[in-house]
C-alpha cells in the first residue's frame, strides 16, 4: 500500500477534539493498586472502607489499566504519560528533565539537563566509590553550594541538590545539545570518562566543551574535600516538548499537586501548576476556588504510594480512606466525569511499584455503559468491570468522550 | 532496529488465507451498541426480545468490539473499514471518495473525487451562505441538471446530487491526481479559493487546471439563479484501492445492503454487490437464491441505526427484534459461521453515532470456546463472554480461522 500510515493515538485526539463547557476531574492515587496478603485475602484497597468510591463503581464503570504493558513496572514519569494520554514507548522524558522537573525546576526549550552524582575518586582520578558513601542531603547541599557560581562563557549553569549524593545539572543558552556521553563508567576502578559528542552536529561538539570545562573546575574546586571529591553525569536530555492538553485537547487543565515531580510532569503536558498546596484539604480547596477557572483539574495524592513503598499495608489503607472522604465535596461541584485511579500499583507487599495493572473508577453524568455485577471499588471487582482491561493511553479519549469533547472519526 | 518490522493484520491474513467449501454470513445491524436508560435500566438490545440471538450467544461466543478504539466514535466508512479487517486508522478513505460510493458511483482508478456544496455569493464573487440557505434535494437536483453537460479536455466529467446542497463530483481520465486543496473558506465574507496543486506532480498541476476551467464554467452557468449561484469543492480523493476479499482472504464475497453508502464501502474491497435489494425480506431471499455462488455474505441492516439517530429507543428495539425474527431462515442454510454485530453504537439517548463498544454474537458450527455464565445476547452479558473486549480488526481473521479457512503461521 506504501503511502498509508497508521495516526497516533495523540495526532487521533487532536483532529477530533472540540471545546464544549464540560468538567472533567482525574483523581490520583499514587501506586494504588495492591496485592492480597493471601489466597482469599484482600488488597489494600479491598480492605479499605470506601463507601464513596464503591457508589461511583455502581453508578459508573470500572476497570484495570494497564499503565505501559503486563509485566513492565512504570517509573512516576512513564505512568503519568499514560494517564495524560501519550504513549510512555513512544513519548520519552529524559533523565536529565525527569531529575530537575521532580526538584521543581522549569525547564526552557534552551535548556539540557543531567543527572548528577558525587563520587569519590582516588589521588589517580580513579573512582572509588560512585556514590560517594551515599553522603546525606545536608553535605549534597553543601557541596552544591561549593560549585554552584561556577560560570561558564555564554551560557547560564543550574546547579540544584537532589536527594542524598544525587544533584541536576542545568545548562541553559542558545545552540545547546543533549546528544553527549555519560561519564558515570558504571564501576569503580576506572576514571570518570572525558564528556564527547555523540553526533556529528556544532552544537554537540560546543556543548561537550563546555561541559568538560564545567567538571574540571568542579574538581578543582571540591578536590580536597571527602568523601566527594569529584562528579559524574549522566541522562543528558532536552525538555521533550510535548503538544500540550490545549493542543490535543483544547483543554484548560489545571494540576492539583504537593510533590514537585508531579508538578513538573504535569507542566510539561502544558497543565497550569497550581502553587502552595501541601494536603489534600489545600488541593480541595483550590479545586473549589479554580472551578471556574479550567476544564480539566488533575489532583495527585502522593502518600498511597510512601506507605506502599514502606511496606506498611495499613497505613496504605488509611491514605485510600483519606482519599475516599474528599469524593462527595468533588461531586457537590458537578463535574461530567470523575475519574479515580492510579499512575501504576504499588503493592505493601513488594515495597516497590510493581507491573500489575492499576483498579479504576470512571463515574460520568451521563452516557455511562453500566456494570450490573459490580458492587464495589476493588482490584477484583474490577475484572467484572465494564471497561475490561485496557491501555494507560485509552484512559483520556475516554475521558473526552463522555465529556462530548471528541467529533467522530470519518464520515 | 534495521530489519524487523511488523506485518500489518492485511498482510498477515492474505500470507495465511486459503481455500475451503466454508461457508460464513456477517449480519450487520447499523449502531446497534445502545445505552441503559438509566442505572439498573437495560439497553435496546436488551429490552428487545431476541430468542434466536439469545440462542446463538447461548452456543457461540459473545463480547465487545471496539471499532477504533476507546472513547473513538466511528464514522460509517471507518466503522465498516474495521469490521472487513482494514484498520480505520491506517486505511483512509477520502471524503470525495466516500460521497461518490454513498450515491452508488462506482469508481475507477482513474477517478478524482470530490465533495461539492452548492453556495451563494455577491456581486463581488464573496461567499455570504455557504450552504445556499441549505437548498433542498430537488433544488439540488436542478442545480445539477444546469451543469452536468459541462465537459473538460480530455476527461469525463460526472456530477450527482447527493442531498440537500450537497453533490459528488468526480473526474475519471489518465494522469490525475488528488492533491488539491479544498476552495471552501471554511467561513462566509471570502471568496472560494482557487484550486492550487498540494504538490509539484504534472498529475496535481493538470488536475487543478481542469478544475479550476470547470469551476469558472459552473459559476457562468449559475450566477443569476437563487439562492445557489456558485461551488465549493472539497474531500479530494483517489478510490483507495484496497487489497481486495478476494486477494486476502481468498473468499468470493457478497453484499446485500439496500443503501448506497454500505454498498459502495463493500465494492471498495471487492465484494460483489447484489442490486434490487429494498428490505429484509429481499435481502434474505438473495442470500437463499445465492447461497452456493458465494463463500461470504455481508448483510446490512440500516434501520438500528436510523431510529438510534432519531432517538427512537422503541423503534430501534423493534428493529432489533425483526432482525432477530430472520436468524432461523440463515441457520436454514447451514453456515459454518454466522456473526451478529454492529459497526458501531447508536444508543437513542445520544441521537448520534457513539464511542461504546459494539456488542457481538459469534457463532460457528464447531471448534467454539463457550462462554457458560452467558445466558442471552446484551451489552451487560458480553462483559461474561469468551470473546471479551477486542478490536474490530481481529473479527475477519477469526471468522476465517472458525471456517477453517487460515493456515498457521510459521512452522
Amino acid at each position: 500500500m506504501g503511502k498509508e500510515k497508521a495516526m497516533n493515538q495523540v495526532d487521533l485526539a487532536k483532529s477530533l477534539s472540540r471545546t464544549n463547557t464540560t468538567k472533567m476531574v482525574l483523581l490520583i492515587m499514587d501506586g494504588l493498586g495492591g496485592l492480597a496478603t493471601g489466597i482469599g485475602g484482600l488488597t489494600e484497597l479491598e480492605t479499605a472502607r470506601t463507601p464513596h468510591l464503591d457508589a461511583l463503581a455502581r453508578t459508573g464503570m470500572v476497570g484495570l489499566m494497564h499503565p505501559i504493558g503486563m509485566g513492565i513496572t512504570p517509573g512516576s514519569g512513564p505512568g503519568h504519560l499514560g494517564l495524560f494520554g501519550y504513549d510512555p514507548l513512544r513519548y520519552v522524558i529524559g533523565r536529565g528533565v525527569l531529575e530537575a522537573v521532580g526538584i521543581g525546576e522549569k525547564l526552557t526549550e534552551k535548556d539540557v539537563a543531567a543527572r548528577g552524582n558525587f563520587c569519590t575518586v582516588d589521588e589517580n582520578g580513579v573512582i572509588t566509590d560512585r556514590r560517594a558513601g551515599r553522603i546525606s542531603t545536608q553535605e549534597c547541599t553543601r557541596m552544591v553550594e561549593m560549585i554552584r557560581d561556577i560560570t561558564l562563557p555564554g551560557v547560564e549553569v543550574i546547579v540544584k541538590p537532589v536527594r542524598d549524593y544525587r544533584f541536576a545539572l542545568i545548562l541553559r543558552g542558545e545552540g545547546l545539545s543533549p546528544a553527549l556521553n555519560e561519564t558515570d563508567p558504571q564501576q569503580v576502578g576506572l576514571k570518570p570518562h572525558e564528556v564527547v559528542p555523540l553526533d556529528q552536529s556544532e552544537s554537540a561538539k560546543k556543548t561537550a566543551e563546555l561541559v568538560n570545562l564545567w567538571v574540571s573546575q568542579v574538581r578543582q574546586r571540591i578536590k580536597d574535600q571527602k568523601p566527594a571529591n569529584m562528579v559524574t553525569l549522566r541522562g543528558w536530555a532536552k525538555e521533550p516538548g510535548l503538544p500540550t492538553f490545549l493542543e490535543v485537547y483544547k483543554l484548560r487543565a489545571a494540576a492539583l499537586a504537593v510533590y514537585p515531580m508531579y508538578k513538573g510532569l504535569a507542566g510539561l503536558v502544558g497543565m497550569t501548576v497550581m502553587d502552595g498546596l501541601n494536603d489534600l484539604e489545600s488541593q480541595l480547596a483550590c479545586l473549589e476556588d479554580n472551578w471556574d477557572k479550567f476544564d480539566f483539574f488533575f489532583i495527585h495524592h502522593k502518600y498511597t504510594d510512601s506507605r506502599g513503598e514502606d511496606g506498611d499495608f495499613q497505613g496504605k489503607v488509611a491514605e485510600i480512606e483519606k482519599v475516599d472522604k474528599v469524593i462527595p465535596r468533588i461531586l457537590k461541584l458537578e463535574p461530567d466525569v470523575l475519574v479515580v485511579t492510579g499512575d501504576h500499583s504499588t503493592p505493601s507487599a513488594l515495597k516497590s511499584h510493581s507491573w500489575h495493572p492499576v483498579p479504576l473508577v470512571f463515574w460520568a453524568k451521563q452516557y455511562i455503559r453500566f456494570n450490573p455485577d459490580v458492587t464495589g471499588f476493588g482490584e477484583t471487582q474490577c475484572l467484572k468491570g465494564a471497561l475490561g482491561q485496557f491501555h494507560a493511553t485509552s484512559l483520556m479519549p475516554l475521558i473526552a468522550a463522555h465529556a462530548l469533547r471528541l467529533d467522530k472519526y470519518g464520515a
